[in-house]
């Protein structure tokens, strides 16, 4: 049931994404393969906001794995981009791409090599331990599994925190460092509601920074509305999403 | 017991690694802490190689967590390097800071923004999903498990050598994609002994890209004697291994 529910999921972004999604419907050299709900086209499409890139916003629902969808990422999932005709997948791999590419663009990774590096270092923290943990927790149905998701969930975000020079990860400038987490963190609101997430377990910097992410102007231009995530994330705090993402999770194998 | 053992591993590298070592032993900007046997370290010890940088190698004992090497990397994972003064660890984020830093060394991502995104893409892939299955079919104890483990690890290695153009990768270009593999292929012989893995499981370009790997002089001259390695999987093999990565495989949560 659970997967005929998620090929039936609210089909359009909503709110404020909404009209981001209409202002982006021209034909494009750069086509964007999206699902409005999910955390990793998120990633994209903050880059994709942040470097003003021309983009054509495509709406998909990944759990359908249609053909035409199959031709631009054969694992069927979202973000994609196809490129003068060529196609590409992986959040953390099309933000790279995006860098390289639009060099014209505001640049969202430091010029220096070793700060480059520290960046992708953070980033994998992130994507790795901090994101699995967020899912962990989500998934969790009995009480000492949620409090160990979160437990887990809180020491990655703390140990990044220590990091974060402040207002941003590298100080003044905004990069794909706080654009790998900004997802979760304006999705975290599932946590605080059903999962017993608090601000003070992390303390620190957290208040402020999540804040800041939250008042982003690219986060709020990509946001839909409050309701429709809530409804989306009933499968997951329920453990019944057929996602490859919940799956992988629930087999204990690396997020897809 | 399993975790005195690991701290008394033998304590260096063999054979022609040790040359390459003695090669390597003068003071240098450029720090490499590795461990003789590590996978992760062979990657980066590859580029290294491959780039013809000057380094200065030194062995750490991973298992051991000494402060020394704490300071350098706080998760106490091999491999990290120290560049004037610097520190930063975790192998693929290495790879790429040496393809940044030493623009005037041989590349190994190609200039193409499009093309090395396809080049990160299927390192992503060979480090989240290969690298995985190859260890959990090596830690697996029940033969239903090894095999399930086994069929991953082939269809991940099929899926990837699909995308090998010949004999390389990328084609006449030697690239972070097979370095980011030869580790694990060099060692396949752990599997073909102990897991009944076979090369005819794979077919296609499969016999010649890992003849290929194997006879790279840089793969040559950063391995150790074959006895050695045999020492040192046998504590994998029984599932009895303390390493982080073990660890992280039998709790069902990413690769540290």
């Amino acid at each position: 049931m659970s997967s005929f529910v998620e090929k039936n999921i609210y089909h359009h972004a909503s709110g404020e994404a909404e009209q981001t999604v209409k202002a982006h419907s021209n034909k494009c050299d750069l086509v964007f393969y999206a699902a409005w709900f999910c955390p990793f086209v998120h990633r994209t499409w903050l880059a994709l906001e942040e470097k003003e890139i021309l983009y054509e916003y495509r709406e998909v629902n990944p759990y359908k794995k249609e053909k035409e969808f199959l031709d631009i990422n054969p694992l069927g999932l979202t973000p994609a981009i196809a490129y003068h005709g060529k196609a590409l997948h992986e959040s953390l791999v099309l933000n790279e791409f995006l860098e390289d590419e639009f060099t014209g663009s505001k640049p969202l990774l430091p010029k220096d090599s070793f700060e480059r590096a520290r960046c992708r270092l953070w980033i994998d923290h992130l994507a790795k331990k901090f994101t699995s943990a967020f899912f962990r927790t989500m998934q969790a149905q009995e009480e000492d599994k949620q409090k160990e998701g979160l437990n887990e969930l809180v020491e990655t975000l703390k140990t990044y925190l220590d990091q974060v020079k402040g207002p941003w990860f590298l100080g003044e400038q905004f990069s794909l460092v706080d654009i790998t987490v900004a997802p979760w963190i304006f999705r975290m609101y599932i946590l605080e509601e059903h999962r017993g997430f608090k601000d003070e377990l992390v303390g620190g910097c957290w208040p402020e920074y999540k804040k800041l992410i939250k008042e982003r102007p690219s986060v709020i231009k990509t946001s839909s509305d409050r309701q429709r995530y809530t409804e989306f994330y009933q499968r997951y705090l329920q453990n019944e999403t057929e996602s490859e993402i919940a799956k992988a999770i629930r087999a204990g194998k690396p997020l897809p």
